[in-house]
């Protein structure tokens, strides 16, 4: 946490305790806490620092539900090509060929530099070797949300799949009181790649552990109908069948699912992350993510890995999300500006878990916060920022990022690790694959 | 056109004549064309000037075959509802009230200065006063077709519609030989809003005058659904009764076509442009694209006027492209990176009328040239330039722009105008609205 106050004035605050733009606002932090969220009429405090925010959106930062951040290593080696071919022929050879600790570390760096970067602040993130993961979310100064892969398949790190739970389990002891910003997690990779009985140890370590549940869920049609023919149920059956729906489970992808499938979601307290740019590029379809939201289920926006996006922006599938869903509804008036303004920050933190801490400037609140500059020729004139930010910003935007009051991100520059070095290091590795 | 000889050195060459990508390629630009282009192992000749592009792509300048530049001035002005609302309660009372020459240029200018900053150097655009637009296109140092517009209603400078194809006729005949980079058209506002006569007499205009006839046609269900019950044709149908359709016309949008109207268009020979951002955020629909050019017809992408994309960025709507069609058509083949790039520059030049001179790096077209800076986080690694064009990079990552061989973009800044006095007369001019 870092000690003292700042004001950051000027611009137009968007804290997303409500859908109001408080143009001429200030936020004051202090000790890392979001402390006052001024309008321009109000009398500011006498503080140590201040940042003058004239002519940028001051707003919580980002958060991202969904990502696998080592695999920018990834980025472009395998496009436009058939999910199968994707994955066997390109994505899991490369894993066996590549991945290990060092490989993990250093793109999970690059990961964390481009979030940080684009102004996504918190990371809900699964792979493998995640520890790794949880020292480059730290190096970088992000917060995460980082979980332990769990398959029912050799893994890197995890050879013998009889210890996945077990190895998940220890990642979660390792970090569950390490650093304030790490919160550990385990990620079931879907419910046909691990057993009834995997998914089950799994959410009850989970449990035990007080932490996250994660799983991808109903990507694609193919595998939500083999179960259906198998079995004869959704895999959200399946999941509520083991126990493993509740408060604390976060489904990820959700394109295939019936109205009775979101009934039970809903019923069941759990939440969504929607993937549009990963579930377009990769031709899967569209989450029914307006309906599931009208339900109550909570639904945040991710990225996906940097292999099937192929960015980790989250104002580029932003964008995407409030298109989509207008072009898929023929509705116009579906997926506003607010709402998934809303997704890419207060109900992205609800939909992982940290929704009492940050995802908005409430004081009390954390504060992660983002500086977007309006003074560019694409956001120009700013009649309305919400919808700028959303229709027309993209990550490159970004001025300045805190994470927990500290300063990470100064004018499009990040402040914690060099970033041509970590690029480097990523260089050099791609240059043995392909 | 600028004199003397250029070598622009290293990166990847991608001079979109074949799929090609030249690693450690060159192109040598003289007297404003491209001379040649050099592979890695070609010995390079003595130049006056040389441009390091180390860890660039060199590329042709984009071509953005559909804009409407003024409108840029409504950016953000009404999101998120319906087409007639959008239009009727927003865009046309703004128009009313706000559009006359000075905001004309003044938005204009602005359009250009986004457009080239984000690497397109050629825009097919179309509104009133084009003449403004036309002298924004020539201070900032683009290249425009540009169409000053006809409908049967009172328009921003044409307050007696009888005198519509006219005025428009005018504009052509002032701005035919006036400057290289500028060529004149015709843009008939659509099907529903032109009666046949004055469609019929524009494309006469059109073919004694020998430029393109541009039209907006079957951009929402409705509109086809009401001619069809009227009239019981299709708007190409319509178009093809009074002769239009034929190689110099350019459709605009083609959402709601049948696959007989695919087949007359491509008969004729007509070239269509795509504009999947304002499509999807208008709630349109989607262009079936790829059966088009299954068919062999040219198509381009268009990025359609700020007031509903809402920005002007090509690499948006090519990321756009690539994943919508995926999307829709649950084929992650559909729509590759490399079919994308090409119909974002030489299919979108073909699409224009200027296949001949620009779209390209062949010796002998006009050098439009960007250079994109694939040294970025987001950009890392680069397993295949290609595809990061397509999924990963925005406008922000073009470092430089030449057109017709002057540069008028180095390293992120405009050279032409001043960019903070084209956004602080665009802000004046919006102060007003709202």
């Amino acid at each position: 946490m870092t000690r003292g106050t700042t004001l950051i004035n000027g611009g137009w605050v968007i804290p997303m305790t409500d859908r109001e733009v408080y143009e001429g606002g200030a936020v004051l932090v202090k000790d890392g806490v979001v402390g006052a969220v001024f309008r321009a009429e109000d009398e500011l405090p006498e503080v140590e620092t201040v940042v003058d925010a004239a002519g940028c959106v001051v707003m919580p930062g980002l958060v991202n539900t969904h990502c696998h951040s080592p695999m920018s290593l990834f980025r472009g080696l395998a496009d436009d090509m058939p999910l199968a071919s994707w994955l066997n022929e390109h994505i899991f050879p490369a894993e066996a060929a590549h991945i290990n600790p060092e490989t993990v570390r250093a793109g999970a760096l690059l990961s964390c530099v481009e979030m940080l970067l684009s102004g996504t602040t918190t990371v809900c993130d699964g792979y493998f070797y995640e520890g790794e993961v949880a020292e480059a979310v730290v190096e970088t100064g992000m917060r995460g949300v980082l979980a332990h892969g769990v398959i029912d398949f050799p893994a890197p790190g995890v050879p013998d799949p009889s210890e996945n739970v077990e190895k998940a389990a220890a990642f979660v002891e390792a970090w569950k009181d390490r650093w304030p910003l790490v919160t550990p997690s385990i990620f079931c990779h879907t419910p046909y790649t691990c057993s009834e009985k995997t998914l089950a140890v799994a959410k009850e370590a989970c449990r035990r552990l007080g932490v996250l549940f994660q799983i991808h869920v109903a990507e694609t049609e193919d595998e939500v109908q083999r179960l259906k023919e198998e079995r004869g149920i959704s895999p959200y059956q399946l999941l509520d069948d083991l126990h493993i729906l509740d408060e604390t489970t976060l489904l990820i992808h959700n394109v295939w699912m019936s109205s009775r499938d979101m009934d039970l979601v809903a019923r069941r307290g759990t939440t969504a992350s929607h993937n549009p740019g990963s579930n377009t590029k990769l031709a899967s379809g569209l989450c029914p993510a307006s309906a599931l939201m009208e339900k109550g289920i909570h639904v945040g926006l991710g990225t996906d890995g940097a292999a099937s996006n192929n960015n980790l922006d989250l104002f580029n599938d932003m964008q995407l999300t409030a298109k989509l869903h207008k072009a898929y509804s023929l509705d116009p008036v579906a997926m506003d500006a607010w709402t998934v303004l809303e997704m890419a920050t207060l109900e992205g933190a609800k939909a992982i878990g940290l929704g009492g801490s940050i995802g908005s400037l409430l004081p009390g609140k954390r504060a992660d916060i983002i500086l977007v500059d309006m003074n560019k020729p694409h956001l120009t004139p700013t009649h309305n920022p919400v919808s700028h930010l959303v229709y027309a910003a993209t990550g490159a935007d970004v001025r300045d990022v805190f994470v927990e009051g500290r300063q990470v991100v100064k004018g499009g520059r990040l402040l914690t690790v060099d970033v041509g070095s970590v690029m480097a290091e990523v260089n050099r590795i791609a240059a043995f694959m392909g």
